[in-house]
């Protein structure tokens, strides 16, 4: 196993000091290993957490920040966070107004977030929460009985961050929160796998000719192993199934969202958001805004998900709002 | 080999067409094969352009936009773009005041600029040109007389193309690049090889339990092959050399790179930075600003290098000024 770090019990715990050093201007990491908007809690502002296990960085800890989240409680590697982590966040950030939880379903997370719901509205705090499942590849995987949650988790925490930042009431952010999962649908593939660093070796084993269609953002088997073929066929292995959902029509406006697993370069990723345009356009789809690069990741796993939201003026308008994380940052 | 790409003939070409097609607000392409600033030429304006050999994405392309480059000439796949790229991004940016050409010590590209600069001068162009020479690993390498060029030149892109977008003229644009160039020093190492598309096979061969130290952004050779060791020691064993130039005394304070050489994790780059703050703090250097992440990349290469600047009130204030590009964006 070659990976830059010092044992694989310090990784997470190192990282979290690593981003804390670097971000003092938007965030701060407190026990037990959670990520906390520098300036929360602010009073009466809806607020927004999610969570999940580390090595799909930059998410979730990269996405705290003005305009997005205002905690996030990364667990171990590809392991989800304990309810304590949930329940320090939504304590965190709890500015009287109620938290949003956002949850990918996985049963791991779903269990804990609720267990955390439960024991913070013992406290007083009114908790709501959202479960996004939008990988069109299987019904349900390994880790998750329904759909996975993967790059759709992206855009609602942004959107949905926005309308906290700009007063949205929970149940306004909640709904919107709904609306995005409504709306969006993702599918994956990778070429090679990766290596969970208490695990030590890889996490699949896939030949040099192969590639997983569908997979999982922990590698877990998608629809079927094939052999390895052009991207462009690639990409319209993944468009595909997304367009069969019944939710985008001719003349829909969406956001395009082209991710790279970790392992992929960036000038790939150019190659297939070309062919989603493509596509699109095609099909009498426009893109009205794309986000093109490695947002939710498998370690350093070669592939690449994509995923569309269909827009309109409200999600058009919260998507374009100001954030400032240390990953995703426009307009400040 | 294991790309999402259609042929090697086309990666390029292709990763062009869709960054076109991704950010029409800040960019076009034009003929032949160059990205330029979407509202170049502004009159008055210094022109600041660079380029190079593709494979290191996002730069130089998805530096291109308000305050950062005005033009980028990518050539094919780790190798130097061609005097007419040069030639054609030299004229499309040139607003009547000079263009400065940023160059990466790199012998093709040296040759090509300097070609592309005599010809745009006979067209009346002012040109000046200034060589990034950062990479203290190694005095001569494969592909260069004198030292690489590397992390410093997305510094020095940055800073550059803010004083530019301010007004500044082409002196003082030049001299503000050669300030950067002399306050800037990197290192980087690598744990797996990349593999150039067009050669279908890694550039070099490394065991399971071997590390490259000092290795170039094309997979050149470092300065030493040596035995895995933990990311602590590896950090050491990267600033040491590039505080032992002489250059970073204490009570200095710094930009500090963690920059990925594109198959490293995030979660990797910010254990990296810790161990960085922790030695800079210790050596009374402050880190007054740092970017962490992969912005000049070696295909998918694992490894990481480390930059640091020294700053200075200009330096800062040109770092800090507003930038809007495909790859790096704040203050808009």
């Amino acid at each position: 196993m070659k990976k830059l770090i010092n044992t694989p019990e310090r990784e997470v715990d190192e990282a979290l000091a690593g981003m804390a050093a670097a971000h003092p201007d938007l965030i701060r990491v407190e026990e037990p290993n959670i990520i906390v908007r520098k300036d929360a809690p602010r009073p009466g502002k809806v607020g927004v957490i999610s969570g999940g296990g580390s090595g799909h960085e930059p998410m979730h800890g990269g996405f705290v920040g003005l305009g997005m989240l205002d905690a996030a409680c990364p667990g171990a590697v590809f392991t989800s966070p304990v309810p304590d982590q949930m329940l320090a966040a939504t304590k965190a950030v709890n500015g009287g107004a109620g938290v949003l939880h956002i949850v990918k379903n996985y049963t791991g997370d779903i269990m804990n977030f609720e267990i955390a719901a439960e024991l913070a509205q013992a406290e007083g705090i009114e908790v709501a929460s959202v479960v996004i499942a939008d990988d069109v590849a299987v019904k349900d995987s390994l880790y998750t009985a329904g759909r996975r949650g993967v790059g759709g988790t992206v855009l609602a925490e942004k959107i949905v961050g926005a309308a906290a930042e700009a007063g949205a009431d929970l149940k306004t952010v909640t709904a919107l929160c709904q609306k995005v999962q409504d709306n969006v649908r993702s599918m994956g593939m990778a070429l090679t796998s990766c290596t969970v660093p208490a695990a030590g070796k890889p996490t699949f084993d896939i030949s040099d000719t192969e590639m997983e269609i569908g997979v999982g953002i922990h590698g877990e088997p998608g629809r079927r192993r094939e052999a390895l073929r052009p991207a462009d066929e690639i990409v319209e292995m993944l468009v595909t199934p997304i367009l069969e959902e019944g939710i985008f029509a001719s003349g829909d406006r969406v956001l395009a969202f082209v991710n790279g697993m970790g392992g992929t370069p960036l000038i790939e990723l150019y190659v297939a958001y070309r062919k989603v345009n493509e596509i699109l356009t095609g099909r009498g789809i426009t893109i009205a805004r794309n986000l093109v690069g490695s947002y939710i990741t498998s370690l350093e796993m070669a592939g690449l998900s994509i995923t569309l939201l269909k827009l309109d003026d409200e999600l058009l308008r919260f998507w374009d709002a100001p954030v400032k994380t240390p990953a995703l940052r426009w307009g400040v």
